[in-house]
């Protein structure tokens, strides 16, 4: 059986007005999904903002999540920095904190090689007793993690998963049959809106960051695909689909990233679940009219009343 | 008067081989290149492996350089990591321990727009007393500081300086003539290979990578410009450009990144500076058969006997 | 009902050791398609190496087709070079030698803006009488077709359809939704390893290269997709996987271009449907070495005895 | 000696309202530049919409283009096409002509390596007579003529010059140098705005769209870079990057490359030698208010009374 399975969203970081961790909104957070039936927690990746954060606010957060998840679900963390040792460094203080498995990309700013990227995750494998999952995120780290790297890891046992953000579907298709033979090995798919397509050719979990604000959609989505129910998974698909495109609507004024994270903040705040849409800086949060069309949005798809 | 004027390396950051930094090396480059004659020094640039290093490590090679240098030239500190927050947290370090001016660039990791971009620079000059320089280095953060942004951020004293690693010659020219009435403002290129032409058009100063390897030479083509000997320099840069042949030897065995801060740094064991030419994990150095094929350009270029 | 559905092959173009096209072994190729069941046939797309013929020849390619099919199915014919006016000739002869379709990219080599290519379409259409399919490939033509540009000229009537080649899948099914209103209207997939999903989520038809090698394979795809034999269509897709690891032999030694197609030419050369691998100048075609690995895989992948 | 040297303008191709060559305003452009003394005309490239234009009317161009001139200065065709042997027909046709050279880019659209982009130069080179100069233009045909493969061509005799519009000022050095010891060969540079450096670097020639616009200021600009006259050229460099800002006037109402022809056009009807400034479909001209604007940089550039 692979090591993890199911939907397991990257949590939101919800901030106050003075740029800080609200940590009580990020409780709700946390209630919010695991009441909607998540399989696990991702805190620390992309879409928690992650490298906005210090080493002290992470450790944070990390505890923060494991307390009040307490076990109910297993916890990932995000160990995003540039370069190997740092990399390790917050590993290490992710591992002590107790979490299940850490999440690793390829490093950025510098321009490495495959092979180096390879021994960059095996350093990390090595230094560590916790899983360790890889993260292909290309659009932020400017370097794919190619199949032959992931599977040549994945074999050596250096990587317990890989959680796939680059949206080269047919690449993960080959690693998952690259893969087959592992029984642990399990690839996760970061797609909000392929999410279907991936669980029925064989992905093993999902990391949707709009699951931060339509959990119960998520998890109905992989029950449905489970139970082999291909067109209601179809249409619970595509209302996530219509969902989705909250992610557009402060374009261009604001930044692809702060577009999307600024969009799922905003609708949590109309669903009571955070209390501001505060991005970190320098990002820009929507505006109010940006907001009105979020709201729209979540009406037409059924979230907001 | 231009704030800065002249050749200001970027300083290379010798490690042990147990990976960690090696002062006394670190002392010798700085008199390495004082000696040289250069007239500014910039520590924890790309150069330096800065996004390699942690938080203490960097404070302790800004307070080494800063007492080595003892008030001889200014020193310029990067203060680089992906978000506003950080940079600022680096830059109140950096300034702390005394440097002359911090070098900061766009965000990375996160896609920011333009206007965010111009927002980090704001948020970071609120913060800070000693002036900012720009950094643009669309190979390393993926984001290019456009010609509007930089000129925005000079005129209203956001930016004191532009250290442009873009290889957009044009664009620099055009940064250079949009802030002519700008007295104080000043412009470096990172160029290693068209340094005269550079400084042909306007530029105030120049950051070679390559300066480590050969002060003296960056400082004669610095003098000979200076001078107006459009033929002597032409000839001196010729010869470097011979010189900066030394970065393609690794290439595909490392990645690029490894194969130019590697290369210089096997240049400058070879010349005795430094002890080793380890670089920062996951980088790979140069082999013994790469360290032969430097010497043999160093020995042509008329630096080792 | 939408116009078309089914499975159309990019119909590859068999050359001499001269260079020239090989029209019996043409033949042969179109009957092999459709002795196969396919439901059309795609002459001139980049499968065919279309940019490569001069105008002449492309009209013989497009009689030749016309005759061979002999009406048993549609033909669509690929009208590419970079500009509006020689694209209008190009469709001109199409339409007078009697295509069902003409396949328009965006234009290329000048560097044109969306509304410019909404222009291109419009005074395309204007020319024509034939249906208009836009081919979304951004690898040859590096302009995206984006979701709006595509879904204004659908609505508008300035095409009828869409053929993806762009590898975004979830941008496809965005397309999809946006034109679900339009009865008429059809979006093609180029894929050819996630076609199960990309007919699982709604598309009207696939234009896979690989089924030149392997078309009874692409039509029992469709037929189990259409069934609803989700487990079927699964595994048949895994096989045709395995079987389009063909594209990754002759790489790096020649272009991704000459390794897909070279492939292509290659296995039908073992299969007996047409004489020669050689490629269009200036691309290489696979060696004695790479064929030998072809075969290996058309061999486990049952197509070879 | 090189075998050409001097200022060879790009002769922009005039278009009638009915989008047909305006083959009078077209003999007034090519008057203009020779009267202003430029020492060749390039017709037929990326300036001139060459892509745009069928077999038929780019022979016309050629034609007039060369009785026009009556042998007062050489005159190089562009043949640019995807591929090879559409590239050798129109360098047969040019041949034929007369032209002096024929200009030819990497192929396009097609995905071709840089072993197959060499084998491409040299199938051309063996079908003609006259000399083949390399034009290397990744930003239209999305290959990069790599250092090592100009060098390998040049060196074997397969091109007689190059005309680099790449913008990698570094590389064109490195071709300078690597190609010193080639008596006949000759590098060009396709800037407009630092002519002056690439000149002082060794560059045998300049083809700068901007000299339809304005031929005096590069031919003295030419002139006093050949005197020594460092300071003169600066100015003159200085002014004539003024001029260039008209390219950016209609961005981003049309796409870069109407942008920069269509400013040419604009500026050229402006200062009376041709009718309109149309450009070829579906590129858009610059309107009324644009064209205001243009003519206020030609005033404060001393071009318009």
């Amino acid at each position: 059986m692979p090591l993890f399975e199911g939907v397991v969203p990257p949590v939101v970081t919800p901030l106050t007005t003075a740029h800080e961790v609200d940590f009580d909104s990020f409780d709700r957070v946390v209630e919010f999904l695991l009441d909607a039936g998540v399989h696990g927690l991702f805190v620390l990746g992309s879409t928690s903002e992650v490298v906005f954060h210090n080493d002290r606010t992470r450790v944070e957060l990390i505890e923060r999540a494991l307390k009040r998840a307490g076990g109910r679900v297993p916890v990932f963390a995000g160990v995003i920095d540039p370069a190997t040792d740092r990399v390790i460094a917050h590993a290490r203080a992710a591992q002590s904190a107790g979490v299940d498995a850490v999440v690793v990309t390829a490093p950025f700013y510098a321009r490495t090689s495959q092979p180096e990227i390879i021994d960059h995750f095996r350093y990390v494998r090595e230094a560590l007793e916790v899983p360790v999952v890889a993260y292909d995120i290309p659009v932020c780290v400017h370097s794919k993690l190619e199949r032959a790297t992931t599977t040549t890891l994945a074999k050596e046992g250096a990587i317990a998963g890989l959680k796939d953000s680059s949206g080269d579907d047919g690449n993960f298709r080959y690693v998952l049959s690259d893969n087959a033979g592992l029984p642990d090995f399990f690839a996760m798919t970061g797609s909000e809106i392929v999410v279907d397509s991936m669980l029925n050719l064989g992905a093993h979990g999902v990391v949707p960051g709009l699951a931060n604000v339509d959990p119960h959609g998520y998890v109905r989505l992989w029950n449905m695909c489970r139970a082999g129910d291909v067109e209601g998974a179809r249409k619970e698909q595509e209302r996530l689909c219509a969902l989705f495109e909250i992610v557009r609507i402060s374009l261009p004024r604001t930044s692809t990233g702060s577009a999307g994270v600024g969009a799922f903040k905003t609708a949590m705040r109309s669903r009571g679940v955070i209390s501001t849409n505060i991005m970190a800086r320098p990002q820009r949060a929507l505006n109010d009219d940006e907001a009105r069309s979020v709201d729209a949005i979540l009406s037409s798809t059924g979230l907001l009343g």
